[in-house]
């Protein structure tokens, strides 16, 4: 994997803030914190609209989910020569609100890994963590479904959560990158996470609703300079 | 719906052939086809590629599917906004291969109908079409699974099949357009389609893996022309 | 179908009230008010139950779902076969928890009528219930799903809902029987869903979770003599 | 877990053969062969069929699959509760033809563990089977569904899987059981799977589908003694 760590990795889900042009916008913008930065800012917008992202913004851009199959007959499926194909350098997998069959997750780890792309498998706690450990996967980011979107930050409001997943991923998989996500919204809250061990955090609304994304991102891109 | 009708609809699948810029190649050479004999051919290209594909060519492109979603927290989803900012002017629905449940194709289609999209529900038999009939889509296709990828075409294989989808659809919805779909390679299908009292046919391999899909699809538009 | 209508048909869910020897309890209490009252009341017990159930009773006893499979390799998949054995006369399909595929939905009908099974079709809205009465179900339940569980009775907070349902069921399929359900919870909503034209309600909780369930019962059931 | 090892576990899928009366005279038989033989035989019949089976036999008895839900409102779904009641002593989870996701088998496995039931997670590669081991249930069965109902048995005709799957599941869960299934038909098939390290065999159409359903099965306890 050549993501240099630590990483913030906003997920653009569908919303409408993030959507087609505004996702285009919003990408230019996460490239221009990650410039000034110097922090590595990742973003996975809509299929629709990976390649137009790629097209103009050279920071990471990842898929936010494939489907478990080869070229043929897949009628609106997400196919992973497609995502590669237009720039995307890696995929979300198994998000809360994508959930997949175990072996399915396990199949779409061992396709990325094959395509050389960046696998971020998603969990709900610690010991789906370390299942996901197992698969071998690049990433794996917490993400706790009741606080998805509540502002409530998992690094500050469950810190034990975390560390109890790094420890239980460690210990399957030593070389694995570990993220946690859900309720982050403020510099603070990435300071916590990487504190509490994590490499980074998976960000959603807490970006893309935000009134003035550039101000949040370069708020979490300082604390997480500052703390790395 | 603004569609001429008839109209030769190809679903790229997830094709290999059919992916990425050999996406973008087959549909300039579709346009070329349509252009040439005056022929009304739509493509359905994978959701990471429709973008590309509106963008430079002018023939009506279809999503493969969307989700009955609205904007917000769905990661991993196929959101209208979306596909129609794309370029879009419609999607298949329910295709064999991307089932749905009832109620979720009811949601897509008064979706579509409120976004000013043609909505083409797909069905496997003729009582589920006079089903799919009755929540007004635009556009309804009957294709047998058997047959799908067979290379029999359902036009001369079933065409009982078809006939009584088209009364069962007519009773329901009266002003529902028909096609079919399933095995269709050659012009001869297509012109049989046609007599059957369908506006057209849907289309996949028998293009997408043609050794010389522009042959096959002015073979297709002859037939089509010359029968309608 | 040889049921006599009108009925009320009580689904236990997965309610823990409802479970084992509470479901065999429940019934029993269902067939000693249907003998008094002499109104149809059917039941539809967890699988697990139908058995125990259909041992003690009389009465209908249905199955919540069936899926659509032939007999064989179908691990952890609910065999029509196996419920009919078991004594169910008949089986819920498509509950608004438990969702099918359009095509599905098909199957298990045609399966249904083929083995001498009634089948009811739930379904969300007028224009779905349209679409279920073109598959030829024996009955169809309008439940809207925002109103399931609340107590606030379909039948007298939705009516145009249920007249615009019967309506629209009747030009499909003219035989068709029409039930209603969700947030029934006293006799004058049983009452209110027999003249608004429905042959009688689709109840759950409000019979399940009542403190005294005969009592509401035969509530129910005096609504429905006295109204048909 | 208080299972004597090693075991024959029985899965009667949706196999005519072994629905409603049949289930449970193949029952009868399965413990006729335990009681002879002294080998521990556990059958998973369908859910319908689990209380028949429990009342008449002594043997363990599992539900091919349970849900991950809680008492309430899951109309169609498989209570834990109502097995249990029923008399079955574990489940099935996630077999190769109702395989789940990853956060279910979770929620699944503790949920069996709260409620004193044995669980067994099905798996389809070494991979999956260290991921389920993650999650600490009680058994893990490998069974590649290439193989599944082919008579080509795993243990002879992929040894070095079932021996990666144990040494995996050893290393995340060293107190975890391992079985293997798919293709077992014979006496030697197990002792071939126990000579690799397993603690038996889960089979389904090897006994079900055989002529002699019990001279089969003693072959197999047969086998198992000889080689344990």
């Amino acid at each position: 994997m050549k993501l240099k760590m630590p990483i913030i990795l906003v997920n653009y889900k569908t919303y409408y803030e993030a959507t087609g042009k505004k996702a285009v916008k919003l990408s230019k913008i996460a490239e221009e914190v990650s410039i000034e930065s110097g922090v590595t800012i990742g973003v996975a917008p809509q299929f629709v609209d990976i390649k137009s992202v790629c097209d103009v913004v050279s920071i990471p851009v990842f898929s936010q989910h494939i489907d478990p199959i080869l070229p043929g007959s897949s009628t609106g499926h997400v196919l992973l020569e497609s995502v590669k194909e237009a720039g995307a350098i890696g995929t979300l997998i198994n998000h809360a609100e994508k959930q997949l069959r175990l072996c399915d997750i396990e199949n779409i780890v061992a396709r990325t890994r094959e395509a050389g792309m960046v696998s971020v498998v998603c969990t709900c706690n610690a010991a789906v963590s370390e299942a996901a450990a197992a698969l071998k996967p690049d990433i794996i980011s917490l993400e706790p479904p009741e606080l998805i979107g509540t502002g409530i930050p998992v690094s500050k409001s469950k810190p034990d959560a975390v560390t109890e997943m790094i420890a239980l991923v460690k210990h399957v998989n030593p070389s694995a990158v570990t993220l946690c996500g859900a309720g982050i919204t403020k510099g603070e809250d990435v300071a916590a996470a990487l504190k509490l061990g994590t490499m980074g955090v998976l960000v959603a609304s807490g970006i893309v609703k935000a009134k003035d994304p550039r101000k949040v991102l370069m708020d979490f891109a300082d604390a997480l300079s500052e703390t790395a």
